[in-house]
């Protein structure tokens, strides 16, 4: 049986929080597992699909959607009866806000630490932007920490779809070098998101452990 | 008669979106206009607002939002007699895909451009950042002409939040030097967008022209 929803990912990566959701959701559905370090996401074949050649995508009945924050919120509003946003339109922005600046923001400072070679092409200049990348990325993570406290979800009592864009962040928190210990509460909220089964599910396909 | 919605906004930066749609929506609202240029979005009172510094912020009864996707969605949602999202979850995570990839990639290769010492101390790497963030911003204009192509709006036959975020963009490529005559589906977009009161409205308020 094919299903209509189809999720390009990369183990490890931004598309691990739509893969948390279509399992949380449980309906069937198809992957295609790509390696972003053996250049999938840079053929011709890919980029046909997404021409911005990033992960993730999904495929659905009605179309194609990129961006992790437009298919988070296509599951969440398509699913309404998983309850996976707020009921208010304010906490549906909230996720919203969350959503945009954890997929915008934090990769681009990672990006600075990571790929300097991406910003300019004389080398010389590269410990410097990964310089400043590292403080961007600290600073950043130190934001998200301030916005944990008190808190057991990121955005309202319930489990939302912002939940595990957090996790795969906290997984890039050690992977930057970061001591994750000084984050608590997103510790803690990481511990709190292995006790799902779809995040279960999730790592053992992707085959990591965060 | 003081109202329970105040944008903080800079005249012709990302704000206008959020701007322009407080006045399709037309009811009443403070309005709160920064320099970034002397430095405002720095100043401690702002940032007490918002600890990011940036421009669009919308205090609510509900709370303040920050992030141009979130406010718009956040207008769209709360007010839905003004039909400012496409009816169909696919429709209305378009919206969010646009949104988010406008107020993210866009801004950021805008960035590598305008601010190379954002991203390094070494000024003999500036020239060299700023010609990459102006080969990112050709190519993305090119991608939003691309999508525009046989569309009055951007993502459905309505008029969405999507729409004045791309007017804001068409004023953008002016100030990047790019010649957006080689973009005529845009030009066509922005000259529809000319015929709404609401645009006028917030381009007189705004003192711009775009
Ligand atoms: N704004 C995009 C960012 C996605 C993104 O940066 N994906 C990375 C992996 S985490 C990617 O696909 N990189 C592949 C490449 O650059 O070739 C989103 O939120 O989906
Ligand atoms: N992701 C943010 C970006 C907002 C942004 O970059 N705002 C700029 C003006 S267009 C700003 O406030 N800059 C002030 C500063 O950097 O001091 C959003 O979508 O609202």
């Amino acid at each position: 049986m094919s299903s209509p929803l189809m999720l390009y990912y990369c183990p490890g990566h931004m598309s691990f929080a739509p893969h948390v959701i279509l399992n949380e959701i449980g309906l069937p559905f198809e992957r295609r597992c790509l390696s972003i370090k053996s250049g999938d996401t840079a053929q011709a074949e890919f980029r046909a699909v997404n021409p911005k050649g990033k992960v993730p995508v999904l495929k659905t009945a009605e179309g194609i959607l990129t961006e992790s924050s437009a298919i988070l919120m296509y599951l969440a509003l398509r699913y309404p009866g998983e309850h996976l946003l707020p009921d208010a339109a304010v906490g549906q922005a909230q996720v919203v806000e969350w959503l945009n600046w954890l997929s915008s923001m934090l990769p681009a400072s990672i990006a600075l630490r990571l790929h300097p070679y991406r910003f300019t092409d004389e080398q010389s200049a590269w410990a410097g932007i990964q310089a400043r990348g590292q403080a961007e990325c600290e600073s950043f993570y130190q934001m998200v920490e301030q916005k944990l406290q008190h808190k057991t979800w990121a955005v309202s009592e319930r489990f939302t779809v912002v939940d595990p864009m957090l996790m795969i962040f906290y997984r890039w928190g050690d992977l930057l070098g970061l001591d994750m210990s000084a984050f608590p509460c997103w510790q803690r909220h990481t511990e709190n998101m292995r006790k799902r089964p779809a995040v279960l599910k999730t790592l053992a396909t992707e085959e990591i452990t965060i």
